[in-house]
């Protein structure tokens, strides 16, 4: 199952607040996992809200049983941007498709097929496909909770 | 700091005992990762001693200050072959290139390019690259002591 929400608008003093999303996946307690093949073709990508031209889709998750973390694969259209943001739980990446630029921390770095890369949990992110090629990615993500939190106004 | 270790030999009834690897991955306590842009380039392979014509890359690991998993690479020659084994731990794979075959607790599978495998701790599996052309996976796995044991007699 599934946990989704969100909140946006403005607190009190009228300064936009920023956007937040929880994102939980219940896993059955003491379910066994059970070998599990999966083809490229039976993915369901979803836009990400928090992006623009960008998909992502579960490959693997804790509704599959796998104990310990979720593998995902994120689709970056030539211009999509997904804006500054912290994520709860560290990404462990791996650069499919593409030559797109990554922010972290304030670097930029322009990374292309083979690259993997660190976020650790709470860095301030994005990225952005200034390229002509799609771009993609695998992420790799702890099972549990994760608050997704953008870093810019969204006034 | 990796700790490897081996045995291989006979009991004492004369049977062949099965070939054992502990590998673990020593993580500095309380380290604080720091983000991590690794390029394909600085990858270092090592031959796969439980296999022919296999190669393993560590993407990302405990050493690097991940706290939950780590992500390796692993490449299949044309011909490549690694025999019945079980895991202590289990795999989050991504299949990247070439077409080859697992075997997973008595099922095998054809898979190509964008497919995922769940692979539980435990569970015994195989590879085998019949292809023309070479193959390759994402393997994340839990960060801790993981047992490979080959299921077949070394005699």
């Amino acid at each position: 199952m599934s946990v989704r929400s969100g909140t946006a608008g403005r607190d009190s003093t009228g300064m936009a607040k920023p956007v937040m999303w929880r994102v939980g996946v219940v896993v059955a307690m003491g379910q066994q996992p059970t070998p599990l093949v999966r083809r490229a073709s039976e993915i369901d990508y979803a836009d990400v809200s928090a992006g623009d031209g960008t998909r992502k889709g579960v490959l693997i998750d804790g509704e599959d049983g796998a104990p310990h973390f979720a593998m995902r694969r994120f689709e970056l259209d030539p211009g999509a941007r997904v804006p500054e943001h912290t994520n709860a739980v560290e990404h462990e990446q791996y650069v499919l498709a593409g030559e797109y630029t990554v922010g972290i921390e304030g670097d930029t770095h322009e990374v292309s097929a083979g690259d993997s890369l660190l976020i650790p949990a709470g860095a301030v992110h994005w990225y952005e496909n200034d390229g002509d090629e799609p771009g993609a990615f695998i992420c790799v993500v702890p099972n549990g909770d994760d608050d997704i939190q953008l870093v810019a106004d969204e006034a």
